[in-house]
């Protein structure tokens, strides 16, 4: 099950092999072309996303090859004729292969919207395509994921958001990568070891019901817990009576105090946590452990956090699993990566376009760039999806993505970011690999840039995102000429 | 992002390892316990699960140890006290650790209803807690997507169903471990091309988009599509017009023919799929291609399916991405693993049980086993959880889990099957490792074992699981103490 640590070249869908034969075959697979990366639509009913999976996406690339056991197995593919679907020819070719592509990125930890380029792959189209499908992999998914944390961790209100969610993550790697996009999303821990030690996330833990199952009374698993690690008692306190075991916990938290200990705290797994954490409190208090944190957990996730913060529950840790690490409200961004430009035989870029019934999903021509806005005051004011095959004025407007008659100007006078970095250029990597730390703490700093009415987990006020003017004239110029083309051929 | 191709001992939750120092620390590290490892409702409003997820587990268990990185990394995790959370004597323990466990478990493919023990372990209970993690990772996710394709490939009604999931599956082996379990559940084929070099899985697909737009028109990318791959060919028809580009496919199958080969089909990857395919029939059969085949694809799942079937959409292969990887419906299958019994200071097993204000939480003692009555036509009649620490008598009788005033009498004619199955004892592997082909053909086989009010999608008719009547006697007795002692507590 294991991902090997060779290259995962063959981690793609056929069909970029199969278009990859026919360009290689057509003479195509030279022809330079521009691939963007987006979503559609903000996750969760929300109003943005953060951007993540890039680290893993430049590994992916730098060991991109296909390996002689790669090449033996696609030998072996047959077509419906039942002969090889490849000749030798185009798999040696493979077998030679070494990117020579362009990326460009946002940076991870970046707050970003629909439409948005994520990535930007310009290059051969054979190399394109090659990659697409293990790239929409990552980033989707890792966004998805520390896009949830950040809205978990905003409904807990600056109280400590622990990830526990291994154990019913989608695979492995379902596990490992969504224990580092939330940590990007500002969890501040993690129950998994092993990305622990991979991504130098902090790792937390106590114990399980079982612990307590396993001695002939819960008291007396509690003593031998603090017996082994006396500043480490986190009690799970729900194993037969919540309440009890508070009682039974703060008993052993005060044999550990007087042998010059702390007991941490107690942790709820079950019940009406608004209820029982507020009497856990009492309890506690009464006891003389006023200091005693209150972790709950138990299918939590950012709607149920406010609730109960609502509800005035005395819980200041969150152990959030299942709901967190598979976004199981939605568990998949539906990223998608398109052509936007292609080189023709003069090496000329046209622009392309994908049209659809659906004006959402009819793509952006050109080759993009996202230009951020930013006031005075640091607050982000708009972005603007540009075009840069062809020159900026002096004062641009960015006509509104979802609203075409709302028009924003942005003088010379307004400062910006252009969001998308390059990261290799002909197959070298240009950029630089960010920490994790950075990265969360990059995530954590974007979002202070925008309102909180923006941010906040439903109905969100829209953050206006717009194409530059030039772009989306010829975007709806060539959306018109589809449709006459289409009208023609219906006639014909 | 790999999963490193080394033992995954790590990728557990921390807990496993505090707990398991505390066992080590109070001298329990060896005592003899045993786990199950169960969910509690089946996925997706149906009734059934297919077991899945048994290989990898084997894989992980074989592989199992503590290397040299794996304990300096323990050794650098603090404590609350800023010191370090392990003993190094534990740590060298762990580093000298080879699992020496007792693992029965239902094959894979296996029809499973809730409350029954997919893996049971016995053995150290160190050691049973330090695999529960990665054991519940594997088998709530495989199990998950073998459920949810079972149910997808029911709905195709004979249809060939194939899983394009791999773009917005959750992670990288939330892309392999997905096509593993879909090809289990019965879908013919996966776009993963890794999954297919991996686990022999059949692999499909053509062309994208980008294909179509890469070139000057549709029709030329149609010709050089069918130049490269003549006999080869699903011609995307929708990236401009859908059904222009069914005549834009039919122009060049005509070309292919006309060369002696022969044009597979077109595939719809948007719009109303029901009209369009149906549209697309009527000028595939009048153009002289009755047997062109028409995929769709477009966020579809077993309910989109059902309804086009419903509405006599002309599709007879269905391409299955997102809904399927993701199981988005129900991303996380709620499996636990419950200590069952423990081994006292005289090597007797004493049951354990953990309660709950919800019934359905509360564990189930013993050590357990799931007998399937099975009648003289094939078909399962209902299963029966028993306590392998007691004689069953002549004549069973099963009380229902959800209905305890219902109760079924076997007597000693009727047919049965155990369905855990002993895999490894005592570290070594007895069980066999079963073909990928095999688990699949095992699924379909058992699937006919059951009525489809049973197996189908929506308020399914229940299929009866009971526990036999001395366990049910002994949980409804452990409940009762376990209730008065906590009254006991509450008064003292």
């Amino acid at each position: 099950m294991n991902a090997s640590s060779n290259s995962l070249a063959l981690l793609t869908d056929l069909y970029e092999l199969t278009m990859a034969y026919g360009y290689w075959k057509c003479g195509k697979a030279e022809q330079s072309a521009a691939f963007h990366l987006f979503f559609r639509k903000s996750p969760f009913q929300g109003g943005y996303a953060i951007a993540a999976g890039l680290e893993p996406v430049l590994e992916f690339l730098r060991s991109f090859r296909f390996e002689t056991e790669d090449i033996a197995y696609l030998a072996t593919i047959l077509g419906n004729d039942g002969r090889p679907l490849f000749d030798a020819d185009f798999l040696q070719y493979l077998a030679e292969l070494e990117l020579t592509l362009d990326l460009d990125a946002i940076p991870e930890g970046t707050v970003v919207f629909p439409h948005e380029p994520l990535l930007r792959v310009c290059g051969p189209i054979l190399q394109c395509q090659l990659i697409e499908t293990a790239m929409l992999n990552m980033i989707n998914f890792q966004s998805l994921i520390a896009t949830k944390a950040s809205r978990v961790v905003m409904a807990a209100q600056g109280d400590a958001v622990l990830e526990f969610g291994l154990r019913r993550a989608q695979g492995i790697d379902g596990g490992l990568a969504a224990s580092r996009a939330a940590y990007i999303g500002g969890c501040a821990a993690t129950s998994n070891v092993l990305a622990g030690k991979r991504f130098g996330i902090p790792v937390k833990g106590t114990h399980a019901h079982s612990w307590v199952m396993s001695f002939d009374s819960e008291p007396e698993s509690f003593a031998a817990y603090a017996d082994a690690m006396p500043n480490n008692c986190v009690f799970l306190v729900d194993t037969y009576d919540t309440l009890q075991g508070v009682r039974h916990a703060v008993e052993v938290g005060q044999r550990l105090r007087d042998a010059g200990h702390r007991m941490v705290g107690i942790r709820l797994d079950s019940g009406d946590l608004a209820w029982l954490s507020i009497e856990a409190r009492k309890i506690l208090n009464a006891a003389g452990f006023p200091d005693a944190v209150i972790v709950a957990s138990n299918d939590l996730d950012e709607r149920l956090i406010q609730s109960l913060k609502f509800q005035g529950a005395a819980i200041t840790v969150w152990g959030v699993g299942t709901k967190l690490v598979t976004a199981y409200e939605q568990p998949a961004l539906g990223g998608v990566y398109k052509l936007g430009a292609i080189k023709d035989e003069s090496e000329q870029w046209q622009p392309r376009i994908k049209v659809s019934e659906q004006l959402i999903k009819t793509s952006t021509p050109g080759i993009q760039q996202v230009r951020r806005y930013v006031g005075g005051d640091g607050m982000a004011i708009a972005d603007m999806i540009y075009n840069e095959l062809h020159p900026l004025p002096e004062t641009c407007v960015a006509v509104d993505f979802q609203d075409p008659t709302h028009r924003s100007q942005f003088d010379a006078t307004v400062a910006f970011e252009d969001l998308l970095k390059p990261m290799i250029r002909r197959g070298d990597f240009v950029g630089r690999s960010i920490p994790l730390d950075e990265i969360r703490n990059r995530a954590l700093a974007q979002l202070q840039q925008f309102d909180r009415t923006i941010l906040r987990l439903d109905h969100p006020h829209r953050y206006r995102v717009g194409l530059e003017e030039a772009l989306h004239d010829l975007k709806a110029e060539m959306v018109l000429e589809s449709r006459q083309r289409s009208k023609a051929g219906d006639e014909a």
